[in-house]
């Protein structure tokens, strides 16, 4: 058996493994009857261990070595080589002491995290926190960087991307999102009172799983069900599943997490099956996963001609509700912008402060010019600088999100990227196949799933997110592609 | 940490692994969707091959052997290490070579077994089937016996039980369960034609999920859902799962099979959870497994005093359905005997007949008197012999079971012992804690899971299937409490 043979074998393997860990998770997280949960931790730890053990062979290491002297001349083994040989020097850099700190670390922050959001008590967080942070600065310390500590991190979740790139797209937010907010904020406010009524569950449902379809959703290669949480998770290219939550209460949720969920989906369904287990298999970034998610949800499923198209069908389906409704009124309440206090009920513009916010926070810890205790304070400064908000307690401030009791400090800025990808991606799209038709919908959804596939899906992470920019756009990423569309879109709903 | 505490780190381990692995089959057979299947199928192999090569590494087999030498003072640890010695043992004897063979055979048999079900062609399966066959025979020689080939196979389903003891209780079978079965043809038939009605699906789910709770099924640790063939599947004693299957045309599936599967997973729920992984927390053999499923299907799930108390709440479920229907009408129909051309849908007392069958040939199989291609005319002369039944075709014949395509040949003995252990643990418990009371049944069912509990359950494996039955029953297996139930059962139902 030759070396590249030999390399695909053992990552085969080691996604076996890590595929059926993902299973565990996405049981627990579905069916998993209440009182499996300790012995099921455990189990998800002896698998997570299995697969580090594997992935921290020598064995591994030696054949990435051979192959890294000795590159293929296919291309694509040749890059499936070098981002393995990335992988495994980042993941041997840490000994397993400090793995076991991080581990231990992050384990009892998200607990105290857990108590503290409950009990609005920050003070039972930050000591564990603060270990966090300490660990992480020594993380990057060991990863080492070239200009700020921060890049050393945020490069775990968006290969080569730095503080600059980051700073530069943020840069054209605030310059260009602040006043289309101010502008949007002086105009009469959307109406969407229509929203609040009782939304029956199974109807709900049934039209979350034709959304799906209409997207191109692969029924035969994936399911949804539900979780409290929704999310995406795969075991293959063949089975890639979603979840979603139905509030009778609050029809929204459901609708955008299926299409969040199902953008997401669609990428795994797409990437190629018979590169299982291989980088040229998998997805390239969080940004560009999160650009699919992004692009279905916000520039598809929430602009005005997809409901000239769909409204109809859904007005079908609660007809009292719906009574007098447009599909312009429609459109205009699932855009309606807000500034608020939670990141994940954000609209589409303010969302990218919520972002802001914890990006600046996250920088500045990595400076080590905050530290734990300081971060309620600091939070509420910025909510109050960039929204206008009064935080009021810190369950609904500094304490809402899960990442930095997780220790993913570097994260957070693959959300906005995502969207920024989203529109620069969506803007090439529509260039070769038009913009959606209400008319002939069904084409137009048909195409720009067959343009991702053949653009980004195919190709796994054979180029990196930025290669894929300049492919796809021919130039860097930018908060251009998403002004010029959120202008457009926003100028239409506020007369602006 | 001392050599004991090693060791249940091992099989903790080992166990997790196994788990995970139970899971990808859970999940295979339930939710996953279509195209899933061959990733899944490589995943379960790779799961299973790291499981195997942590139960045959050198340092678990050091560590037995150490603790062999220096056996605990604590029974229930000494107990364990001998289970682990013998397993241990059994497994080490066959090489890689062996080990791959017997793999890619058993692949084989079955993808061609179920092509020549479907094609109903024996001669499809015929070549395949001898090569397991061949291999079996030399499992035999390599594991070694005393009297017959058959006991090595059948040791590992049931431990110690030799043909000697199987012959010994088919002989009771033979001389009084025939006379039986003659009387019972003699009379006038049982009319079970109520049953042949439309039963709504989701009437019927929920009468089962009812009847899994007055069994005393934990729902807190385990649930219910749809498969095409009905299991039962624990991840822990605190995550134990059924499956069942609804047809609205048979009734009789779904709730046959909530009560079968519903009493192998009240033993599961019952082992402790804190022995897991360890032989201690483990089930005893087959047979016992079986015993708990029987017990609960057939001494208490088919007795009249059962419907005494349930039918008038199955009855208020379909009142068209049972108008005019007794409790004893009810209870007759579940109890109808009628030999027939298939095992799993076979009666209470005919069944035996189909395993003493299949006992017979293997036996022959394995004494070298039979092989492949003289099984289908051995199979219908036995099935005129014993049941008076002709075979029409290959496929309602020897084709029917899925055992010997997966090198299953011992385990059939399994199901009559199952029955027979069933009925004499059953006549213990109605000793110490009565018969059932139709007016008080939940008393009745709550003292007969604690009596379970008590006696079988929490012990594991720490008493072998043997000593349970002389401690419980004061005697060794036989077939004579299964006699004097049936006698008494099936006197009232035919007048005899």
């Amino acid at each position: 058996m030759d070396n590249y043979t030999k390399y695909t074998e053992l990552l085969s393997e080691i996604s076996d493994i890590s595929h059926a860990t993902a299973l565990l998770h996405w049981d627990l997280e579905t069916y998993m009857p209440k009182n499996g949960h300790a012995r099921r931790a455990q189990q998800i730890g002896t698998l997570s261990k299995l697969a580090h053990q594997k992935i921290t062979n020598p064995e591994l290491k030696k054949l990435v070595d051979d192959l890294m002297a000795d590159l293929p001349a296919d291309a694509k083994q040749a890059s499936n080589i070098k981002h393995s040989a990335r992988d495994l020097k980042r993941k041997t850099l840490f000994d397993d002491k400090f793995v076991e700190e991080m581990s231990r670390a992050t384990s009892e922050a998200f607990f105290h995290w857990q108590k503290a959001k409950q009990e609005n008590d920050f003070g039972v967080y930050a000591p564990f926190l603060q270990k966090v942070i300490d660990l992480k600065r020594k993380e990057a310390k060991i990863v080492g960087f070239k200009d700020h500590p921060y890049d050393a991190l945020c490069d775990e979740y968006e290969p080569d991307c730095t503080v600059k790139d980051i700073d530069g797209i943020f840069e054209g937010v605030k310059r260009d999102l602040k006043p289309l907010l101010d502008a949007i904020q002086s105009k009469p406010q959307v109406d969407d009172s229509f929203m609040g009524q009782y939304f029956n569950h199974d109807k709900q449902w049934n039209f979350g799983i034709e959304v799906l379809k209409d997207m191109g959703y692969d029924f035969d290669g994936g399911r949804q069900d539900i979780s409290s949480h929704p999310f995406t998770i795969n075991f293959a290219a063949t089975d890639v599943r979603v979840t979603t939550r139905v509030s009778e209460e609050t029809f929204n949720e459901m609708l955008w997490s299926c299409i969040h969920e199902g953008g997401h989906a669609l990428y795994e369904q797409g990437l190629p099956d018979s590169e299982y287990g291989l980088p040229s298999g998998e997805a390239v970034s969080l940004g560009i996963h999160e650009s699919q998610s992004r692009l279905w949800e916000n520039n598809v499923g929430r602009s005005l001609e997809f409901w000239e198209w769909k409204f109809a069908r859904l007005k079908e389906i609660f007809p009292a509700q719906f009574e007098g409704v447009s599909a312009m009124d429609f459109f205009k309440a699932m855009n309606k912008v807000q500034p608020s206090l939670i990141r994940v009920n954000a609209d589409e513009l303010t969302y990218h402060f919520h972002i802001l916010i914890r990006y600046e926070l996250e920088k500045a810890i990595m400076e080590e010019k905050l530290n734990a205790n300081d971060l309620p304070a600091a939070w509420n400064a910025k909510y109050k600088e960039y929204l206008d908000v009064d935080v009021p307690n810190y369950s609904q401030g500094v304490l809402q999100d899960i990442h930095w009791s997780h220790g993913s400090i570097g994260y957070f800025p693959t959300y906005s990227i995502g969207s920024f990808y989203a529109a620069q991606f969506h803007a090439a799209a529509e260039k070769e196949i038009g913009t959606l038709d209400p008319n002939n919908a069904e084409t137009y959804l048909k195409n720009l799933l067959s343009w991702l596939r053949e653009n980004i899906h195919q190709y796994g992470k054979q180029y990196s997110s930025k290669e894929l920019c300049e492919r796809i756009s021919g130039e860097t990423l930018n908060s251009k592609f998403f002004m010029d569309y959120a202008q457009k879109k926003y100028g239409l709903i506020y007369g602006i």
